[in-house]
């Protein structure tokens, strides 16, 4: 390859880029999780690159003391800290509920339950101008959206009224979000 | 105050800062969170600044389904991908094992469990150079060190092989680690 080819593949490759955010998907202003017409999706890295939350365990009805799944919630860098500040959520954040399998056994500290295979997630995008106004996965301050483990990309919830909203009733009066399990909201470490 | 006093104090506070790494603390070249006698204490940051590789649940002989305790990991950035890689955990790498408290109750997704105050932590550092021969908190490639929660600076492990190894000889062969309940070391996300 000569110089100036060289030189135009990776101009080429740059502007690429740019234009990608480092989750490696294309964004807008408002997230990059969510596209301009209100789509949202499950972010690539928040296992290894977000902040966990907190721990949500089921009840097992068949393994007794046993989890039937774990409920495990990641938020993105800066959103734990901002909410410490000003006691809410700031526009833009996302709560990733990661739902997981579990196995349960016998181990050194006795019957023990720990996460598995993913099941699906549970998205939640804080928005604060009512941005997508007649899309039915956002409304009450949020986007909100269901996906199943094989498909990340395209959420399966098609009207958060109906699908979502009635098991966040009880938490209506605290922007919708059981903030009672996340310690890491309120402790400091 | 003058310039060249301003100067002086500018110097002595960039000097200072230079000593202590970005948790606050002091730190050598083996890792900020041990110190050159093999002293080891909790991470600072670890909520905000840490990824999160798994629960642990432990099952309540008191409430019926519920969880007596959750354990949740954490490890430092950085971890998950050389684990990914190398198959192992390397040098320095930091477990966390934060030992939460829990609540249960009927929430609208069953008989629920969630993470509450903070009892205490487990702490291991990967040392794969046997740098502190002669300290009963180091061998078997890690040091080891269990923390009460109202001092994260001072354990309570006198001998790791006594106090420590029995829980773990179950994963000797694992390098000591119960990796399995980590889903997020070995699937991407």
């Amino acid at each position: 390859m000569n110089k100036p080819k060289a030189l135009s593949v990776i101009i080429s490759v740059v502007v690429a880029l740019a234009a990608f955010d480092a989750d490696g998907s294309g964004s807008n202003v408002f997230s990059p999780y969510v596209n301009e017409a209100g789509k949202i999706r499950v972010p690539k890295n928040y296992r290894t690159g977000w902040t966990f939350l907190g721990t949500w365990s089921i009840a097992s009805d068949k393994v007794e003391g046993g989890a039937a799944g774990f409920h495990n919630v990641y938020t993105q860098p800066g959103t734990i800290e901002a909410y410490r500040k000003a006691g809410k959520f700031p526009d833009g954040a996302v709560l990733v509920k990661e739902l997981l399998k579990t196995k349960t056994g016998p181990l050194t500290t006795g019957k023990v339950s720990w996460g598995d295979e993913v099941e699906g997630w549970f998205v939640m995008v804080k928005d604060n101008q009512g941005r997508f106004k007649g899309n039915p996965l956002w409304g009450d301050g949020w986007g909100w959206a269901l996906f199943k483990a094989d498909n990340p990309m395209e959420t399966v919830t098609t009207d958060y009224k109906a699908e979502c909203l009635p098991c966040h009733l009880p938490v209506q009066q605290n922007d919708w979000v059981y903030t009672y399990g996340y310690p890491a909201l309120k402790t400091k470490r």
